[in-house]
Parts: structure tokens; C-alpha cells; sequence
């Protein structure tokens, strides 16, 4: 049998995980993913995915892939995977691809949502996925300054220290802040994103929308190239990996 | 100091736990509870609910009541408490009440809300605290069943075999059935609840739904007096309880 190159979509509630990655004695989403896939197919199964996403962070469509000799039909795999996880983990696609298809490098863009509830009251139904932050945030002044952040910058100053790539340039594709009642959506899209760029961009939009800062310090936070010119990191449950374009 | 009979409302997102009341080596709303409000006062405090909701069942309007005669004013407790709390329960509410208020004696009717959804790809961020039931329902029939329970009836068709109050007649001051986009909402309002009342109506509204029976079962399964002429039980992730009044 030919080995056929899979790609998944896939959707997770992460609050419950320690991230994509494994971590022995931790409970992560690639183990829960690997043992599904292992157990349909009935040997060891690696999978790669597009993003290591951290702690607490979910997806709506992160893309992984795995290659499989199994004689289980491509059209099956995503029930038949979904079957075998946890409720808050789901397969929505899955697909052959060529076999030159990797999740991370072939990718051309991906877009994370950032959720903030800025009401006073926090309801636990409503509030999971999302950065529980009472009090009003100009919403204008974020957008203002979302809008700053678009384009091909060098994003050093959004990057977590521990981000060791060579490059923090990056293109910023979009960047908008939208509002409805008591909650805000950022959505960004960039080419490829550094470590905590999401959320560091989030805690400084957040700096610029309670006063903090003017919507201007985007520029020279930009330009200063240091982690620490930037404002605070944004909790990682208000995180989501929407889409991956190839 | 004199003590204080403390009435608190809480939210909680049930699906993490093995319900309201304690259980030994489980984790449990009661237990994690009792363990904030001790932690605050100092010494242990025993806590009783309105309703020792299930495993999985949520709630947006629990009530729990204890005795102390801490120093803590009263307006404080919401907070303080909910500081303590793991973030998926939450108190909304703290008051004092009369010496003689007790949750579930002094309640004078409640209200659970079931949610299900019925779109084929379910969310796994939206359809965490509902039942994920693919396919079409009849609502217009599903709302006129619903109709046909509103009254003083012996309800025992729709009560757990292991309910074993004395009395299976109890009053439902409303039932509705609506539906936004791919989400069905029952609603019911009644002045006490059988065991497991709520999830074996719903069941038994999901089969007219789904057309296995005509709406005037109702009738019929109510003058059985039966638990196995209704219809199964539906998943505890759907149930809410909405609010109790007094």
C-alpha cells in the first residue's frame, strides 16, 4: 500500500490542556490526537502540527498531518478519528494530500482571534474561552491602532524572549478590533507569527484602549525592537487558532 | 457575634464535575465550595444547594446557603469568595436572609433550561453545555407536547426509578420550546423537580421531535405512571439551572 500523506483539520477547547505539545505527564493535544489516530490504525502514528499552540489556547482550525498505510478510507478518518477523543477535541476534516504537504512550512497564512469579555459580569457559560477584563476599552483607539500594525515590520518587541528564530520580521496581513455588546474580537492574520505575538499585541491594543498609552506608542514599540517596550502579555485563554491558508 | 444566615447565587460550568454534593475522591461544586468559604472564614463550613444538580449539569442561578459569625461584611462575600473559586464557578450574589431560609425547602418554583444543538458540525468552543444531536427536529410539535405538560400532574413517567420521595405530582408553571438557527431551548419552570425530571422530558420531546411518536403520547406516557413509557434520558451537558425563586 501506497503511504498516504493526511491532513486534519482540527478543533480543540484548550483550557483543559497544556497545549499542542506533548510533555510526559501532562495532558496535551497531540498525545490525545496520536493515541486516537494509533488506536484507528493499530500502530504508532507521529503528528505534525501547523502550530504548537501553548497552554490553554484552542483552535478552530489547526491543521496537522500524519502519513498512514492503513487501508481505512480517507473519507472515514474524520469521524472515525473524532469517535476515539475527548469532547472537546473534534477532527471537522481530513484529507489526502500530497506528499510533500507539511502542516507548518507549507502554510501561507494563519488568523488567531482574541476574545475579551469586558463585562462586569462574568458568566461561566459564556466566558470560558476568553479574557474575563471588566471596565470599558476605546474601541477606536485599539482599531486605530490595529491598524498600525499591518504590513511587513520587524516584530521583535511582540516576540516572548524565549523566541529564538533568527528573523522577527513578519507580514501582519490583517489586524482588526471589532465589538459586539460586552465583547471584543481581535482578529490578526499574519504570513507566520512569533512566539506570543498574538497575545503580546493584544496587551498592548489593551494598554492603548483603557488610556494607558496613545494609539502612536504602536510605532515606537515597533521601532524600539525590545519585549519590554511592549505592554503586558494577554491570558492565553482568550486565544484561538481560526484558520490556516495554504 | 450573631450569626448570619448567608444566601449566595452561583454559575458553575458543571461539565468538569461529579455534581453539587460531595463525593469522596471526586471533584465536586460542594466540595470546592466548602473549601473557598472555609479558606475565607477560617473555620470549616458546611453548605446546602436548592438542587444537587448531576454530573455535567450546569447552572446560572444556584442557591446555597450557610451559617457564619464571621467578621466578613456580607457585601464583601461575592467577591472574596469567588477569589477562591476555580474559574469555572462563580458567586454572583451574596445577601443575608432571615434565620429560617433554607434553599431548597423555602424555594418556591425553578427554572432549567435545556439547550441542544442540531447542526451537523458542532463547535466544540460553542456546544460545550448543550447535547450535540445532529439532525432536524419538529419543533412546532416538540412546542405543542411541551404545552400538554404544563399543570398539576403526577409527573412519575419522567422521574428516576431511584426517586423515591413519596409523592410523583408536582406543578409545571411553564414548558417552552424555541429554537435559534441550529439551537433548540426548553424551557421549564416547575414548583419542585423529580429526579431527572427535566433530562426524561426532554428525551421524551426529542422523540416527538424526531416523529417516533405523535404529540398525544404525552398524555398517555403522564397516565402511565411509568418510567419506561417515556422516552430515554438526555445527556446531563444540556441541562441549566436557570434561577430559583423564593
Amino acid at each position: 500500500m501506497a503511504l498516504r500523506n493526511i491532513k486534519l483539520t482540527i478543533s480543540y477547547d484548550g483550557v483543559d490542556y497544556h497545549g499542542w505539545q506533548f510533555q510526559p505527564g501532562q495532558r496535551t493535544i497531540q498525545e490525545e490526537l496520536e493515541k486516537a489516530v494509533s488506536n484507528l490504525v493499530g500502530f504508532h502514528v507521529r503528528i505534525k502540527a501547523a502550530s504548537r499552540t501553548d497552554a490553554g489556547v484552542s483552535a478552530l482550525g489547526q491543521v496537522v498531518n500524519f502519513k498512514i498505510d492503513s487501508p481505512i478510507p480517507t473519507e472515514r478518518l474524520a469521524q472515525a478519528i473524532t469517535q476515539r477523543l475527548p469532547r472537546d477535541i473534534e477532527v471537522t476534516e481530513a484529507i489526502e494530500v500530497d506528499d510533500s504537504f507539511e502542516p507548518s512550512a507549507s502554510a501561507k497564512s494563519k488568523l488567531y482571534r482574541y476574545t475579551i469579555f469586558t463585562g462586569k459580569k462574568r458568566n461561566v457559560l459564556q466566558s470560558r474561552n476568553c479574557w474575563n477584563r471588566p471596565g470599558r476599552l476605546d474601541i477606536e483607539a485599539m482599531e486605530r491602532a490595529a491598524k498600525l500594525l499591518i504590513g511587513t515590520n520587524d516584530f521583535k518587541s511582540f516576540a516572548a524572549a524565549a523566541d529564538k528564530r533568527e528573523s522577527s520580521i513578519r507580514t501582519v496581513i490583517q489586524c482588526q478590533v471589532t465589538q459586539e455588546d460586552k465583547w471584543i474580537y481581535i482578529n490578526i492574520e499574519a504570513d507566520r507569527f512569533l512566539y506570543n505575538m498574538v497575545r503580546n499585541i493584544v496587551g498592548t491594543l489593551v494598554e492603548i484602549g483603557r488610556g494607558r498609552w496613545q494609539v502612536e506608542k504602536i510605532n515606537e514599540i515597533i521601532k524600539a525592537r525590545d519585549r519590554t517596550a511592549a505592554g503586558p502579555i494577554a491570558p492565553a485563554e482568550g486565544l484561538c487558532l481560526m484558520w490556516i491558508k495554504y
